[in-house]
């Protein structure tokens, strides 16, 4: 668990990295993962569309990036903080990853699988279960996502 | 949908991505993707410990690869065919690539994301939803599987 001002100083780099992906046209997300004294370990924004790939999520690169750091696929007391509900495939990864918490910022009520659509993390069979911090700046993080689509909604008028 | 003898042939390259893992010390599970066509256009085996990454699942491997060689994040029109049960992490990339079929071999009670532990398929609010063929040459499958852990309790035990 992280103190009010780091949570928000480490939230900070995960809006930076939606930033990126905003700057290059991705929808808004970031992510990034801090070990246990909240040294910075792995970061990632949204790449679908710029790699043409399907598992180019926030979260996946910011792990990936992680696990080469410790050079380890196990992410044990480490933290991913991200702006948006993780999907199914990144709530899944970070299971996989064994990270220890998670912390995001706007709910996805259309494929959030933190208990917005489902919640990944309440199936007790799961050999691994991060602790769940939800609606972390929320406020914050929607507004970017509704900003982004505002924008283009305008740009395909002109 | 593919006929009998052609599901059979795809499985078999499943399985030899399978071998892969296996003998290089990885639980082996193997997957390969195919077009509308029955042309191979991704495979992958489990690299998990080999990477010491954890996103490195024969799916995640099989879906970069497909995406690369189709220049898109969308594989639409396409089937996975891996030997084990996808896990979340591999679902939920299954849903955002948007295949059009999956085939798998063993059922997998502990992480299973297909059915065993739960059907992230089955809930409505996503949006791609695949159809799901599951035990295509379960036992074969699950006979690869227990025989790499017994070879490993053997190998422990000298």
């Amino acid at each position: 668990m992280f103190a009010k001002e780091e949570k928000e100083k480490i939230m900070k780099l995960a809006f930076l990295e939606a930033d990126k992906a905003e700057q290059q046209g991705e929808i808004p997300i970031g992510a990034v993962i801090v070990d246990a004294e909240g040294n910075l370990i792995g970061r990632g924004y949204n790449r679908r569309e710029l790699d043409e790939d399907a598992t180019r999520h926030a979260e996946i690169i910011a792990i990936q990036e992680a696990c080469k750091n410790l050079n380890s696929w196990r992410l044990i007391d480490c933290s991913l903080f991200v702006t948006l509900e993780p999907c199914p495939m990144c709530a899944g990864a970070i299971i996989n990853a064994r990270l220890k918490n998670v912390y995001y910022g706007a709910f996805d009520p259309k494929a959030g699988a933190c208990g917005s659509v489902v919640d990944l993390f309440a199936f007790t069979k799961f050999n691994h279960h991060p602790q769940i911090f939800g609606g972390l700046y929320r406020e914050q993080a929607a507004q970017q996502l509704k900003n982004f689509f505002k924008n283009i909604r305008q740009q395909n008028r002109i």
